[in-house]
């Protein structure tokens, strides 16, 4: 994952022993080698060898080596760069073939997943693979404004991003509610726009090359000219309202600008970018541009007479006037602009990149205007959609009325990581391991859409995922021994592992948070997807559309029922001593009366005798209220359950 | 835990709600008020609670406050500051009072740990509490040396230090196997010594500030004259032995040591050292001094006419001579000595502390000659021994010979962590929840040592450490999923429940290792002090001790052995698609045994009848057999079967 663009399987085994080696004929880049060092430590750490090749400094090529690297140049780090390479594996030895050392690592990254064991030992299955990206631009976008992420938090999640050949990192790095890098030339940024918690330019350092080694471009977001609120407390003469202001704790939409028509401004952010544009090597530097509301632009004078003296007609056509500003500035840096929906506008330079967060239709009207795109609308997935909801969307979905000069300035897309509501300790659960889905889409042939087929490698690479010291499988169990206080958490896991934080925008409307609000409770413990609550899913599925009832999975449903119906007693034990589950007991009582209801319906489908009318009814009512989320979560099983009932009712 | 000085419980509970506040009438230092910002975000984080109150960062005097925290002045970070509190707890309001600020962040840590819960919510039992440190030097040393430990694992294990009230952190820096250190001066120390694993100044000073928040001192050790193989690699020309040096990869004693004849050397320390003292401001610098074996000192004809023309009678006298001059230059920068048993010699000056990995009699001998001691020997948790041995290891036990004023120069003690088969992904649970009941020895008074209370406590607080980002209990599963490459564990965990890695060094004896072995196989998975284990071992105690046999206590031991006979069978189709498993495979095959023949063996005891010499004979055979360890780890539940054995043979 992702399936590479073509695929052969063959016959035998390349045995991977102790003996195995990799070879490289030419270092032709920095890049590759210590790439080939961090694989062969994750190899021997996959299959407990002790690998008698240690690492890899120097060319060494050995012509007896399992696998034979070779590539022709050293990739640049810029959009549409070759990653492609090809792979045979036959039992004897393995080639590895890619025109950049790029090429090299995506190449690694798929031997690797091939690897295999049988009662013989550890093998990669013979194969031979051609690949390459159907997208140039597959990202992930961390929030690290909203709740600070610390280096470790980003350096697992690049390494995740590798494993699954993403090549952009969109690094949120400022917003009202933090301003997360250091500088240098204007410190009171940081200095009173973070509450302490920011990246250091050594930090920043340090991710761009840890990215790098690993193909990974990293594109910081300064967002401007709103969501602001953290630049104007150091900086407040640059607000188009005076200030004063704090650093935001709430996660509103803010009416807070950056002052568009001072030339102040201008003075300020050349400073500001060309001490970024130092920093960040990438071509591009993405300048935000979403969700400016300031109505003060409608209301202090001096910006009234601007807009007027310049013919600015309205606020948009003045925050085009400040995007081409700010965009001379980074060509002054040689940096090409990438922003959200809001910059487009004809006059841009045609290699400004628009990202959209607003839909696929203003992306395509830019597409049309001769500008690259990629999408990030469908990809939040800080909104707790399912895997396969976010799989299904492509950013060039078949049947697009645009031609082919235009589909190819769809250049890929973003998976969006907002971060209101996560941690250091539960955000990995957040991106991984739905994000491996996401990168699927944007690497693979866009025929490679079967859900079931995805979700079961997914949950191959879930695993894989865990090696990179990505968290998102173990933070589960140690967020629900806190919740309970105890070791003993079977109870609270057999209720958490069927519901699922609130969709959307839900969480937002059900309680006021802040960025001091506790992220620890169930609904944080609780990840999107729940898979047990999916294949029970599944399982009923089957069990009502065979033809035969099937024991098996008659009596697989009866016993996950019967577990969900005694469950609530044992939570209510731990509960007592627990007040923070207080808020969830409802939602484990009506788990524990539809689980009831389920075992009932199971067994006038059984018998083969149609539930009565009545019956039905109050079940539903009951269905009904189950439904109602608590603790920001929601259970999972229901529709599985109303099928049952509605089965019930048809015997 | 640890258990205060003086605790006395009363009637009553402070009740803990979103309004509770935590007061501090003057802020004396800017140590405490972040500390109890991370406190309230710790509460909060634990009871789920929106507390009202976000942060302190001024004085807050308000008398309503829950809390009311106050202490008169700056704690110094040195040796014997005080450290004392005292936490009275009403039912309307606490109090803390502290000398310095030091002794307020451990009566936080106290307030925290008394938090509990019941059917109205979360509160803080009345409580008077008096409490003081027995011992002033309380520390953990971890080797960054023979593998890395980066940044994020150091500060959440200072994280966890603070919680148990340990206030050295000894950070092993240099060794044969790497040079951990960034130097400014001398560059080619960790640029050739370190595979480009080192902490930047940088991250130096971000470490030496975030234990300075937390109350802990930061003692950095550079161990010479020998474990040095790492510096020598870029400045060969220091070396007894001409060089060139690589760094070390094994984890043998290497012959190698710094010149201690050339002036060359001490000028090059001069310039280390200056930089060094420079960048950690505590008052001690460890300069190492263990196992000097280089029989160059008796081969190079230099060091041998050094020896004759300064009456150095043989190697010790030299290496003491090398001790002296690195002593004057770190007095140059102000800076007192510590070092291991070896450096220890009358001439010294009286403040320099004597560190005994050797032994108590030797700490005893030093003391006798007037030199502060700490104890490191019996607290070496890297060797695998249960938390009840080093529980009972008192740095100062009772009836010792010493007298009084000698008694006072016994300062403590420290956990040792050396790093030969830990990675990030296993050092905590080395560490944790063992390094909580040494903190205990060190702090609490001599007579708690009750180690079944001491077990159930650090049950408890072994959760509360997951709090804090330590992976002890999360990682565990996380490495079982590795090997089976599977969310399905369960027949693997229940062998790996039972067992241990090897103890003392045996595992250096089994394996040659190096510093790239995969450390991800069943004995790195497994932990210490295996409490299923240990919980059957006392089940077995109490059924076979009991006078009437306990009809639910045999119930429960059947149970356990049922699992364990029936498990190898589940285990067996898990190793064939995993090789890493093929290692354990015999001692599974043997856990099924043994359990059988305590099945045999209770069926034996429960109908009375004495079982025959010859099953005796043959199950005590398969005992022996059992006890082999495999893949480097060991059965643990074989005692109770030889109890049960045994006593079917008495009936």
């Amino acid at each position: 994952m992702p399936v590479p663009a073509r695929i052969d399987y063959e016959t035998g085994k390349l045995r991977i022993t102790t003996e195995f080696k990799i070879s490289i004929s030419e270092v032709i880049s920095p890049r590759l080698t210590p790439g080939i060092t961090r694989m062969l430590l994750r190899l021997s750490g996959r299959t407990g060898l002790f690998l008698t090749q240690k690492q890899i400094t120097n060319p060494d090529n050995d012509p007896d080596a399992g696998l034979q690297v070779s590539c022709k140049r050293a990739g640049k780090l810029e959009l549409s760069e070759s990653e492609s390479y090809t792979l045979k594996v036959t039992p004897q030895k393995a080639y590895l073939n890619a025109v950049t050392d790029l090429g090299a690592l995506r190449g690694l990254e798929t031997f690797l997943q091939l690897l295999d064991g049988d009662d013989q030992g550890y093998y990669i299955p013979a194969v031979t693979i051609e690949d390459y990206p159907r997208f140039p631009w597959r990202g992930l976008m961390i929030d690290s404004a909203r709740h600070f992420q610390p280096v470790e938090v980003i350096k697992r999640n690049l390494d995740g991003m590798a494993a699954v050949k993403l090549n952009v990192f969109h690094w949120h790095l400022t917003d009202d509610q933090g301003f997360r890098v250091e500088s240098k030339q204007l410190p009171r940024l940081h200095q009173m726009g973070s509450d302490n918690l920011y990246y250091t330019r050594e930090q920043i350092k340090e991710v761009v090359s840890y990215a790098a080694d690993r193909g990974i471009r990293v594109v910081p977001e300064f967002d401007l000219p709103a969501h602001c609120t953290s630049w104007l407390v150091g900086y407040p003469e640059l607000a188009s309202y005076p200030g004063p202001y704090n650093i935001a704790d709430r996660f509103k939409i803010y009416k807070t600008s950056i002052n568009p028509v001072k030339e102040a401004t201008y003075q300020f952010l050349d400073t500001f970018f060309a001490e970024m544009a130092g920093l960040f090597p990438d071509n591009y530097i993405h300048i935000g541009g979403d969700e400016n509301i300031d109505d003060s632009w409608d209301q202090i004078p001096e910006i009234i007479k601007f807009k007027k003296i310049n013919g600015l007609k309205n606020n948009h056509s003045l925050q085009i006037y400040f995007h081409n500003r700010l965009a001379a500035i980074l060509a002054k840096y040689h940096k090409k602009v990438i922003g959200w929906d809001e910059i487009f506008d004809p006059k841009l330079a045609q290699d400004t990149v628009i990202e959209s967060w607003q839909g696929k239709e203003p992306m395509f009207h830019a597409v049309r205007a001769g500008f690259p795109c990629i999408l990030a609308n469908g990809y939040y997935i800080d909104l707790m959609q399912p895997t396969e909801y976010y799989y299904g969307n492509d950013p060039l979905p078949e049947g697009s009325s645009l031609n082919d000069s235009q589909q190819k300035l769809i250049l890929g897309g973003e998976v969006m990581m907002w971060s209101e509501f996560v941690t250091p300790e539960t955000i990995d659960s957040r991106i991984w391991p739905r994000t491996a889905a996401i990168a699927e889409r944007f690497w693979s042939p866009p025929n490679i859409r079967d859900v079931d087929d995805m979700y079961r490698r997914l949950d191959i690479i879930s695993l894989q995922l865990e090696e990179l010291g990505l968290t998102h499988e173990r933070n589960y169990p140690m967020l629900l021994r806190r919740l309970t206080g105890n070791h003993d958490i079977e109870a609270l896991k057999n209720l958490v592992d069927v519901v699922e934080p609130v969709k959307e925008y839900e969480r937002h409307q059900r309680t006021q948070y802040t960025t001091y609000s506790p992220l620890t409770r169930v609904v944080d413990a609780a990840r999107p997807d729940a898979q047990v609550a999916r294949d029970f899913q599944r399982l009923i599925r089957q069990l009502l559309t065979d033809k035969m009832l099937d024991e098996n999975k008659l009596k697989e449903a009866k016993s996950w029922l019967l577990l969900w119906k005694n469950n609530h007693n044992n939570l209510l034990q731990i509960i007592k001593q627990a007040p923070v589950l207080q808020e969830i007991k409802g939602l484990s009582e009506d788990l524990a009366k539809i689980a009831a209801a389920g075992l009932e319906g199971l067994d006038y489908i059984q018998t083969q005798k149609q539930a009565p009318d009545q019956w039905i009814e109050i079940k539903m009512a009951l269905l009904d209220q189950a439904r109602k989320p608590r603790g920001e979560v929601e259970l999972m099983i229901i529709p599985a359950i109303r099928q049952i009932i509605e089965a019930a009712g048809e015997m």
